[in-house]
């Protein structure tokens, strides 16, 4: 397996809170940096009020904890923030410490997750495991809410636009961009704008051109005059079918499509909107397209940055169709459309109605930031110590923790879609197929029984004492698996506003240590 | 100067969009990849709804410039993605590329900046400056909006209390966690939890501790039993005094404060909700830190996570003046009250008003992704090629560009406050002070007149033909930039809320060069 993390220069163990440190000593201190501790990292709400969420960041966590090493000047720093006091000693453990006692189990990359089953549960010992706590939140929580925003404007798209990640120049920072163009693929885009993705990772790569290229226009000299002139001809035609005067076109967006038709005969693509649509961009990349079209080359594509997106592709498809049968080019018609400019859920459902003559849709900012919840709130909670589970308990019952070493089982329905998820002890039998179970459902008032017809376990071993258990899936294989999940998810589910929780439920014996620990009983 | 790019590998050439590739061919097949060309990067609007930004991110984008090269996998990469049958003397010139002709002026780090006005200024070949547009605006544009973000959470805040920056869990990202770190503290915070951000940019760290340290409490063996022993008589004191049962306090909590007094009886913190605040941290915080004031030592602080952090903090202050009476321990009283749990603008206003007892306010996810607006929109145009200026016209007039190699002057009032910035053609003379101007401002009807008292210019020349022209500001001065040009500023434009828009005019002839090309003009 390839886990180069040259890419992640940032991503290092001094990329933490420096709480972990203090605490690290603390513990140190206290003579319990070694006990065997596990924590689970999980959230408590589905982003963008959906009921689902994507598990991603996985195998950056894996990279991450591989690599894992103090160095000299990362000791140096904390010793230098930590109290001048503290013993030398400490700082010699810190050099020491790397990931092989580490035991990871997870969610597989792509996996739907639901409020509370644990995305990854890391065990390990107890001053180790908690450093690992911030950059293990870092590299999970921004990728999984890419991913479950990228999915959720799949759902609205449906499965045939194209969706191009675009955001590069929007994200916050440039691993907010590289991280983003990973994981909205994850989440079922086609592709991404972003070059060192597609270097990096093998993200498809795609985009077209910039308006600048239109201002740059160039000059109509040397080896353009064959294709210029012929344009030049192919555009008094189409001006007269179009009732425009050959005057209005813009001469200079007209170099520029010439320019870029020499240079991408076979991609001639064209960007309508630097100046008028209507009286400039269509005209123009109408007559280099037959000019284009002569020469045997077919033009790919237009695109549009500005204005009523929609409204304008119908028009342009009608164009497209009309001035396709006047001139006898029939491939004309089907020349795609590209659309981009600030496309929300909302806008990107209008996008996507019935009849939408849009074919390719480019969203930056919206899937990039996620401005309708640009954080996910995972945490990341102690659950064992020596063995001995152990419960936040406070007055905000919400932030209460699950005790204890789990296990997690999706169940599902007779009709293949999934029922619920279920987490237990560790030490419990899992759940068979077929067989009714007394289960406590969270949020709920008491039990309920379910008999799911089959179970499947959801926690996969990935490190086990520092080593890699198998090969990691590409990153098309967890974006296969991604949508395959989601098609058996209940399509009430699926809704992105206001759906009907999914549940989660406790077995009998978890609920009992709960009850147990929470009325007060000896941690 | 040191620019040390180790953290920020994935700040390299193909971090770009594909089209910028796709253009860079296009210019090169036409023969005109070396003409002279310009681009300046600026925002349309003001983030968050205020009246001005901080610019921020010209170190990194230096840093970028100075070290760009194609490595040959970059360059293989790309001949993987464009036509097949692209000369390769297209990818030699890529291979040749670095930015010994760039020439970059800049508004410095930390300045106040406003529409339209150019944060950066790019010359060079037409070709390689506009591969440079994805990379810059990555750097820029999320700096400057954390940087915005940040000084108006201050302004909020007021000069005296501590603002800690701790969202490194909720980023987008490893480095939109680390960037954010950097530029929040530019923006006027105090310090950041992000250790890296201190070892890497000398941002001041600071964290107390975590729940999970609650839940992990130190066995009372060994080396603990002294302190112990006199806490537990503390304890009962304490809660004799303040009315509770001496079994009330979860001795799980206290065990963990105990621990972390031995280990840092210097720096005693308790974070107080891990169960109840009031029956439970607080009396188990004062019992152990008056245990440690017996022994010389003044615990810093209590940090609260949850519930109403303005009414605890009133009451804890309550309590620890009165039982600083009792007790006869008059710095009790004096003892730092740190919050934090989700607060944003609104929350933070409430925390800083007059009477509060707040005194270090930590913040996370509202400083860190900007929920409030999380993305910069600014822009990188092309203003001029060959020495001739350009301008994008389109239908939609917000999105023209001002065309021409511009210089730009902050003009003061005689009161020492900002009036307004003046755009002008690089070649015209300054403006002098004291001397009157017809001015266009932007958005008005007409022009106007203005005697500035004193006129300072804007950009700075930062990289000549690819030489580092001075030495970089540090962080800290950068910092204290930032508050000096705020505290410049009109109250009225610092309003957080519809602010009056600050001024930015053009000067005569650049308005002339608009209206020739408006008009219709040859571009």
């Amino acid at each position: 397996m390839e886990l180069d993390g040259e890419e992640r220069a940032v991503v290092r163990p001094l990329l933490t809170d420096l709480y972990q440190a203090t605490m690290a000593l603390g513990y140190w201190r206290a003579g319990r940096a070694c006990e065997a501790a596990e924590f689970e990292l999980f959230f408590r709400h589905c982003p963008f009020g959906g009921s689902f969420a994507l598990a991603a960041g996985l195998r950056d966590c894996l990279c991450f904890l591989r690599a894992f090493r103090l160095r000299d000047a990362d000791v140096q720093f904390l010793a230098s923030v930590l109290p001048p006091d503290t013993d030398p000693a400490f700082f010699e453990h810190l050099r020491t410490l790397d990931c092989s006692g580490v035991t990871v189990r997870a969610l597989p990359e792509g996996s739907l997750a639901f409020p509370g089953v644990p995305l990854l549960q890391v065990s390990g010992p107890l001053l180790l495991v908690q450093l690992l706590e911030t950059p293990l939140l870092c590299l999970v929580s921004y990728a999984s809410l890419v991913a479950t925003n990228a999915a959720r404007l799949r759902l609205i798209a449906g499965p045939d636009k194209r969706l191009l990640e675009m955001g590069l120049r929007r994200a916050q920072g440039p691993d907010g961009g590289f991280t983003a163009s990973i994981y909205s693929y994850l989440g079922g885009f086609n592709s991404s704008s972003n070059t060192l993705a597609g270097q990096l990772r093998g993200v498809p790569v795609a985009g077209t051109l910039a308006h600048s290229f239109m201002l740059a226009p160039a000059s109509s000299e040397g080896p353009t005059v064959d294709l210029a002139a012929s344009v030049n001809l192919w555009l008094k035609r189409v001006c007269d079918y179009l009732g425009l005067e050959v005057q209005e076109p813009h001469p200079g967006e007209r170099a520029a499509f010439v320019a870029y038709a020499l240079a991408f005969p076979r991609a001639f693509q064209g960007l309508l909107d630097s100046y008028s649509v209507r009286r400039s961009g269509l005209p123009n990349f109408l007559a280099v397209a037959l000019a284009l079209g002569e020469l045997g080359y077919r033009a790919v594509g237009v695109r549009l940055d500005s204005g009523d997106l929609l409204q304008q592709a119908q028009e342009i498809r009608g164009i497209f169709r009309t001035v396709g049968a006047e001139f006898q080019v029939p491939w004309l018609e089907s020349v795609s459309i590209a659309v981009s400019n600030n496309i929300d859920e909302k806008e990107l459902a209008r996008l996507a109605q019935k009849g939408s003559e849009v074919n390719i849709i480019g969203i930056g900012t919206s899937v990039v930031t996620c401005p309708k919840q640009p954080s996910m709130g995972c945490v990341y909670k102690l659950v064992s110590v020596g063995g001995q589970p152990r419960m936040k308990l406070t007055e905000d019952r919400e932030k209460q923790t699950l005790p204890g070493s789990k296990a997690a089982f999706r169940l599902l329905g007779p009709d293949g879609f999934f029922l619920m998820d279920l987490l237990q002890l560790a030490e419990e039998p899992p759940p068979k197929a077929g067989q009714e179970l007394k289960v406590w459902p969270r949020g709920a008032q008491g039990p309920c029984t379910v008999k799911p017809a089959q179970v499947e376990p959801l926690l996969q071993l990935c490190l086990q004492q520092g080593q890699l258990c198998e090969t990691l899936p590409s990153l098309d294989e967890s974006r296969t698996f991604a949508q395959q999940s989601l098609s058996r998810l209940n399509p009430a589910h699926k809704q992105l506003q206001s759906p009907p929780v999914y549940p989660v439920a406790l077995s009998e014996k978890l609920r009992a240590l709960v009850d147990s620990l929470g009325a007060g009983g000896p941690l």
